[in-house]
């Protein structure tokens, strides 16, 4: 199944179940005002029963799949071929930071480059979203806890992340991640470590990579994290770049108002959004 | 004016006002669920007009002063004792980072050392408040956007902080934030900078500065964070802590059951918090 969020005419957020000929609008049907709470509320097996479109595709508004997480969980340097063109070396432990929801847009809503900067990256990333709260939960059950997949942009703006040692300055502009279209249930999805991860800049391939090389797997990152701090229903990881980012080329690709970015993983479509300057 | 948040009988969370002879529930008296909910609605003129107290002071179950922000950013790296006693260097730019809601408690609640670890360390911290939103403030412009400040104990896991070249994984841990006991309002702070604070663990004194030590001040923090999102009302900018942690000591001071730890700042009185083991 795939479950979506959209903005209405109102810009009110509502959330649905992708049927043949449109989307069920699950807030309306269910009493859910979004997809987090949907998964809190236990009822995502209700959402299936429904056939019968109530809003058709064609001119649906995307929101940031999951506009409101209780938390964002970026992975950073999680894929080899990505810490080999930063120069770094590669740590036994995951490197995570944080991206606030208020950066995040939806599929089709225009990543913004910020007025403050013009290296303005991409990063095509595979978003897993918990469905099953839990903590200390062990990386042979963790697969259990996802509600599912969705394409993830994690655009990043350099130079404001090497300001210093910490990255979240640099990725957590508003208007850069891209977070969409829809999310792919867990069902359809039995092992995230294989699938093919693309990402593109105006129809040019410049990432590429099989999940089944990330470092840190989507299990032992459950694991890891939720010895932190309890995941919650809706909560997201962003599980890593591979190689390719603009930064490392010679010349740098910075993105540019007017460039069309695309990230395509296997089975779960295609994220794409145009480039905006900051108004 | 003293704002608190605080836990009802049932579990509920409420926000109130310090007043002679208790709290003035303002959740009740008001229809604002929080503090946050009620910077956001701007109706806090109107909470000063009440001085009757519908609940005792004493017996007041804190909760952390802000719950739900929807964001919590950390500045690592701010006072020039502490980034020498770390051995690192000081930056042009402040070190963000975030911590999740979900790693805070409230004034007397305990402070949870994990399993995953002995390393528990304090970090006393001015915790500012957003009271008004906005984006791309100036730092002439910042202190009007503050509702007040308040006592912050940035408890942190120093081995998991150091996993990777990011700090976030030892910095929200469930339990780990003590954030109280009330909130100060901005008119009774006219600057940030002329403040003391002292942070001690069962009894003794570990941490003492005062505020004008900061190498980033609480304006430019602002300047620099609202420039890349937009800050909202009840988000929280927790701006650092001075040199004297416990990791740095010789031997170390790690925080263990039984422990108390206060951080105390000039006017804001003290935030005290037992350590328990995570059970």
């Amino acid at each position: 199944m795939r479950l979506v969020s959209f903005r209405r005419t109102d810009g009110h957020l509502g959330c649905g179940a992708v049927v043949p000929g449109g989307v069920v609008d699950l807030s309306a049907r269910l009493g859910v005002p979004s997809l987090r709470a949907l998964f809190a509320s236990g009822r995502l097996a209700e959402a299936r029963r429904f056939d019968t479109p109530d809003l058709p595709m064609e001119g649906l508004r995307f929101a940031p799949l999951i506009p409101d997480p209780d938390k964002i969980i970026c992975v950073g340097l999680n894929y080899r071929d990505h810490v080999a063109e930063t120069g770094r070396t590669v740590t036994e432990k995951p490197a995570l930071f944080a991206r606030f929801a208020g950066s995040q847009v939806g599929h089709g809503e225009p990543m913004i480059r910020p007025r403050a900067s013009t290296e303005f990256d991409y990063e095509g990333e595979l978003a897993v979203v918990i469905g099953t709260g839990g903590r200390h939960i062990r990386a042979t059950e963790a697969l259990r806890y996802i509600a599912g997949y969705a394409c993830y942009n994690e655009g990043s703006i350099r130079d404001w992340q090497r300001h210093t040692s910490q990255f979240l300055a640099g990725k957590t502009f508003a208007g850069t991640g891209a977070f969409g279209p829809w999310l792919v249930t867990a069902d359809e999805i039995p092992d995230p470590s294989k699938l093919t991860l693309e990402t593109r800049v105006n129809g040019q391939v410049v990432q590429r990579t099989t999940t089944d090389l990330m470092i840190t797997p989507v299990p032992q990152l459950i694991e890891y994290i939720s010895t932190i701090l309890p995941l919650l229903p809706g909560d997201v990881i962003v599980s890593g770049t591979p190689g390719g980012v603009g930064a490392k080329r010679n010349p740098p690709l910075w993105l540019k108002p007017g460039d069309v970015t695309e990230v395509e993983i296997s089975g779960m479509g295609v994220l794409r959004n145009p480039v905006e300057a900051e108004s």
